[in-house]
């Protein structure tokens, strides 16, 4: 099931321009435009189909999303060397902005600053997205 | 595997006291001593076994943690009423203190004020841990 007024509904179909890092049959990788991490590597790992929340997503899609969860882990710490924050909010007021399930995978470093719940939007340079997505394909 | 020295392994293995609301072959959930919402609820989903980060966790027990962390999520937002975060740390740097790879489940209401990654501990009145496991269970 789709919902047409979703960004990561039309992210998962393609007709949105984003970053993707993995994809199997039920779940896709893609690196978050405006990382929490300076350094970026912030991934949202979310279901193919639309659910709001984990309580929706059905056992089968859960297990896609952990293992693909679990992949992209290691490869993000296999790249930056780093530690690792695992968020997934659930409604509004445990900050979830876009109502489709997603798992946000954040790099963290020595002192780096970061408050997960708030974090400061950063910008990639032109390219380096690409540059990056690159790397962390060949680690997966 | 256990660790003997961990914290989460005791309370695996029922050597140290605490406030058991789920169990399986493969996970446990309990409630948080020192929880981040102040009205109480916020729980940890944790592997029976000795495993320090998620992608030190074989896939099976993945699964299992997954599935439980579902569980634990319904009956929360049942009892509550609430929303929901679930933080998963990895390594110091990402605000692991207990290196036994954990799932924290926070129900969250409007304008709690809860930071996640620094909340302030909470207390729970005498007996008052009881009566929450009590009701909780009845929903899993």
């Amino acid at each position: 099931m789709q919902d047409l007024n979703c960004i990561f509904c039309k992210i998962a179909k393609g007709e949105i321009d984003h970053c993707r890092i993995y994809e199997d049959e039920k779940t896709i990788a893609f690196l978050d435009i405006s990382p929490a991490s300076p350094r970026g590597g912030h991934t949202l790992v979310i279901p193919k189909e639309h659910y709001v929340e984990i309580t929706d997503v059905p056992d089968d899609v859960l297990v896609a999303l952990a293992k693909t969860m679990k992949k992209v882990a290691k490869a993000l710490k296999t790249y930056f060397k780093c530690d690792l924050n695992i968020l997934q909010n659930n409604g509004k007021f445990a900050g979830q902005y876009v109502m489709h399930a997603h798992f946000h995978l954040i790099p963290r470093f020595e002192k780096d600053g970061i408050e997960i719940e708030k974090w400061k939007p950063q910008k990639y340079k032109p390219r380096e997205m690409e540059v990056l997505r690159t790397k962390i394909k060949k680690l997966l």
